[in-house]
């Protein structure tokens, strides 16, 4: 190969992120050596920077860069009121769309008895907990519409029934969505849930 | 949001890179964070050494971490012949492929009127003098069969026409390919440069 050590461990590393094979972290990297001095080394700084910086929330599961992260400790966010995702993408996603002010719990996936993940692999014993703790009068379980996303939300409904107003995310045909490409079951659900004009 | 700055950075540097967007920035970023230890602070430290010792190859174009590359200070490759290509990336799926033991010549990029890109934006004048200076007997012409690519093929064939023996690679069939799919401009050139068996 062409390519010195260096070059090739680096091209190696980029082969290992989502979303890039073996070709397109060569392009990468090429493009990384072209930009050296706009994108290589400040991404080499960025990345050292938050290599040492970014934790995990100890109350909910968020990254950030505390102990306790921006969420939790936001005053301006609405206690009492908690909302379940599976991992911090989701999170993210909601944050995103901004409709929700109150405060996360991040389970870190879903159960699985194949993948052997119970609940106690999974955040849900400290869910439990918080819903005590923190007085929590409602938990939105904004899991994934998947068979293990369903699967979870049915554990965890089980295990705060009664003690909590549960909630799920309404199914319906997506915003922009054609009825031509939509799925028989989202066009059931939609149909199943219709509201008056 | 709910990332800190830092994470924040990270995100937008990473979406510069070519193949990643906004979205699957996001999402190596999260990756690269659950594994800090395994892959982020090594990718750091990597893309610092990187960014500190990648050089272009001042004879070839090529990208290395000397002043001269290795495929130039290789002892044990031929002399005499020359193979052009567009760009490193080009050069790199050459020296995949094994099947040339000469040297390169990377212009970097290719003619171009509307963007402006003549001759001396290239290693065009590079080449002429390394055809005399390195008594070079054959140019193989491995530029991308585009318009800008033949085109510039053209040019160089103009300048060097008399001096050296001139080639470019062959146009057929690819391997493996099916000829249903092919374009017409393919199954002419495989059918004009058509062999006996």
């Amino acid at each position: 190969m062409s390519q010195t050590d260096d070059i090739e461990q680096l091209i190696e590393l980029m082969s290992r992120l989502p979303g890039l094979g073996p070709r397109s972290a060569r392009r990468a990297v090429l493009h990384l050596i072209r930009k050296r001095g706009l994108l290589l080394s400040p991404l080499a700084r960025s990345m050292q920077q938050v290599s040492e910086t970014a934790r995990e929330c100890l109350n909910c599961g968020n990254v950030g860069t505390s102990d306790i992260c921006e969420l939790c400790s936001d005053d301006n966010r609405a206690n009492g009121i908690l909302c379940v995702v599976e991992d911090v993408a989701d999170l993210w996603a909601m944050e995103r769309s901004g409709v929700f002010k109150g405060r996360y719990h991040v389970l870190g996936g879903t159960l699985s008895a194949l993948d052997g993940v119970g609940p106690d692999e999974l955040r849900i014993p400290q869910l439990i907990n918080r819903v005590e703790a923190e007085a929590i009068s409602e938990v939105i379980l904004a899991l994934n519409a998947t068979i293990d996303g369903q699967t979870t939300a049915h554990y965890i409904a089980d295990q705060l029934e009664h003690r909590v107003t549960l909630t799920s995310l309404a199914q319906g045909v997506p915003i922009g969505g054609e009825l031509d490409y939509l799925d028989d079951g989202t066009i059931t659900a939609a149909m199943n849930a219709r509201k008056p004009i």
